[in-house]
């Protein structure tokens, strides 16, 4: 008998409560800021701007959060995905570590970005909300909530950032098949776009402009609101699902990983494959390391500074305690679009802090070569910010070949990358390269935020 | 308790051999003929070309082939594949019939096509074969086969019609990076293609060249053998997996399909999917339809003639005997580019001939509408050849509905459309029409084919 390849876990298994870290953390979150009085940040003030139950969920210190049954009917679309046996990479690298990956890229959209997009959509419903707007950059996170808002019934407009926009049409029609409203930012539709494109004309856009028109949109009637796809504790507290999932299933293998590895952008791919088993570590002193694997051109978590910053580019959210290269940092363009945000959230900042994080940098032309590598042995193009997980998955296991260890491996594939087949193309053809930063050029951007601290 | 979204089928499970109708035929499929002396075509004929145990499998009247264990061993990188209920679709329909679909779509190219790609890599390396040509149009063919030759380390040389090679780089991509090689049709790679490009300069390339191209190679020495991904018989033998495991997971789900659908290009997801149910009403007598679902504007089995006719353009293959619209007819570019042949396989067309297989043509714009409606109502969005099934599909759950009667309908997903969506944007733009074909453009394209017959 065979070695099973795919763990699958029945439907009536997945997980029904999303695991709350901050329960088990023996260092709680610093709180958020308003920025204007550097005073606490309190729920009231951030309900204008997002549906009160995930304004709870954000301010909770519950262990255990409960999946409605409508956010789990719609999780069965895909759910629980499948964990898999990495055979064809322990081949290639002829290693005696066992690798296993989650497959979050059999999500409609791709990637994990659903998982938080469907409660995200359904908590505002419930509220009686009637239409969401949100930023994107790859355009994962449009499309994932796209879908949600849909099934909902909510209408949805997107501000992409210009580049991808014009650089990434396959996003924004996916985007449109599923209903939502799509506008290139900075944009004509809101004040601060008009501003910025009169202020930067031929701007690429930002994230953080992107951001910036979202939440300007969402602040102009009691009946619409603002979704993010990332960093917030309420983001990370939904993606948790992929580790609880894969929890239930490493035990259905027998295995119980040494190392636990994600990708790191704003913190949701990683805090979700990762914090369900650093609950092991936290609360019964299991080994389990866990490694977060960020670009070398956006290192927040190894060479940024723990500090209070915005989340936007702009400066119209709110101070997070967090990893930052300063919310002025621009990040070089890598193909890894969803990787290139200059802070972390504020749970994976603190428990970094606290020595339970670990991190890697990894430049693009290893990120690549790790990539074609994998699709090549197990047939899946991952994304390429996946391969950054990848990456340090196969430095793992190469370490554990030179210690003739055993070691277990498990890494979180977030997404495919078909819709990304260009970066491919353009490494092959050796026209992709690694990026290095200055040391002072990070300096001085964390400069920068200094004033900000309370 | 909820009904099961996906009914998923356990590894071990899988089954462990191919259908293959013709032992189950009341009229066997007529030979194939050699063109030139119109005399029965024998295995050794085809054995410079393909590799002897798919050559074997070809004329087999057995019923069961085994599966390798080398083939069910990568067929667990994807295979089995989900049987879905579209319960999202059912309730945007308000329809009384129960919809399931088999979700072909989550395979790492994200079409059916691995299924035949990975035997076909396979049996021609143990036979020493070290290098396979192939064509493609769409690209999910070579796309397929580029990841079957890298595992079982045989190189590969694609040949992808022109015009698909300029509009579709992300296919190109996908299968350099699986490690294969591949070339605009017509090449200067070849004879033939350099007489292609001589006679036509500037020409959009063809499938039927591009086969052409391929054979050539196939024939330049013994060590290198071609590889087509439908029509033939052994294309559709393996392709009787989906429907083999679909039939299980139907059992699990406790219901039999009144009707069985797929999409129709050469066949091979067609006949993958219906196959195994005909058996039932071929041996049993039981009452299940199977349907075809062909684009209006290449309507081979709907308004086609069952005649000998060869397999590509310029007359290099076999002559085959089955419905054609003949090897010259052009089909206007509609965006299901894998449905756009003149031919249908000669086991299909046999059943079609004998009553056994019902046929519709259904237009672009309607197949674009059900796209729609099916990524909005299951999250999915699906490859354009297969909204031309899930069109059909919905024709026969609103039959159901006026009827009041809870038929139990069952489609293939051949592919998901994440590489396709340009088509999407065009259409939701109002780009993308309709095409009507003139009968006297049928009549005298099959005109040209009477002196082919023996």
């Amino acid at each position: 008998m065979k070695t099973t390849k795919k763990i699958v876990l029945p439907e009536n298994e997945m997980p029904t409560a999303w695991y709350n870290i901050v329960a088990d953390m023996p260092t709680k979150p610093m709180p958020m800021l308003n920025p204007k009085t550097k005073q606490v940040l309190t729920k009231e003030d951030m309900e204008p701007i997002f549906a009160k139950a995930l304004i709870d969920q954000e301010f909770s210190q519950e262990r255990w959060i409960e999946i409605p049954d409508e956010v789990r009917d719609l999780y069965r679309i895909y759910r629980p995905t499948p964990l898999v046996r990495a055979s064809g990479l322990e081949k290639a690298l002829d290693t005696p570590a066992k690798i296993y990956f989650k497959n979050e890229s059999v999500s409609p959209v791709g990637s994990h970005k659903l998982n938080s997009a469907i409660p995200q959509a359904y908590f505002n419903k419930i509220q009686g909300i009637k239409h969401l707007t949100t930023e994107t950059g790859a355009g994962q996170w449009g499309s994932s909530l796209s879908i949600a808002c849909k099934h909902f019934g909510l209408d949805l407009r997107v501000f992409m950032v210009k580049v991808s926009y014009e650089q990434k049409p396959y996003r924004k029609a996916v985007m449109n098949t599923y209903g939502a409203q799509v506008f290139a930012s900075p944009s004509a539709e809101t004040e601060i776009g008009r501003k910025m494109r009169q202020q930067f004309p031929g701007t690429n856009g930002s994230l953080g402009m992107a951001i910036s028109e979202a939440v300007e949109e969402a602040l102009k009637d009691e009946y619409t609101r603002y979704a993010l796809g990332s960093v917030l504790n309420h983001v990370m507290l939904h993606q948790t699902i992929i580790g609880l999932e894969a929890e239930k299933q490493m035990e259905i293998a027998g295995d119980y990983p040494d190392v636990v590895i994600g990708c790191f952008g704003g913190g949701s791919n990683f805090g979700g494959i990762s914090l369900p088993f650093l609950r092991h570590r936290l609360v019964d002193g299991k080994q389990v390391r866990v490694i977060a694997a960020e670009p070398a051109s956006c290192p927040k978590l190894t060479r940024g500074k723990f500090a209070y910053d915005y989340g936007d580019t702009e400066g119209y959210t709110p101070l997070l305690p967090m990893y930052t290269l300063g919310h002025d940092f621009q990040p070089a363009s890598i193909h890894a679009g969803g990787l290139r945000y200059h802070g972390a959230g504020t749970i994976i900042s603190q428990l970094r802090k606290d020595g339970f994080v670990e991190a890697q940098a990894i430049q693009q032309e290893e990120t690549f070569k790790a990539g074609i590598l994998f699709a090549q042995a197990e047939g899946i193009i991952p994304a390429p910010e996946s391969t950054h997980a990848i990456s340090v998955a196969i430095r793992e296991a190469l370490k554990a070949r030179e210690e003739g260890t055993e070691k277990v491996i498990l890494f979180n594939l977030s997404g495919h990358g078909l819709i990304d087949m260009m970066s491919y193309e353009k490494y092959l053809q050796g026209g992709l390269h690694n990026f290095e930063i200055e040391q002072s050029t990070i300096d001085s951007s964390i400069e920068s935020i200094q004033s900000l601290q309370p």
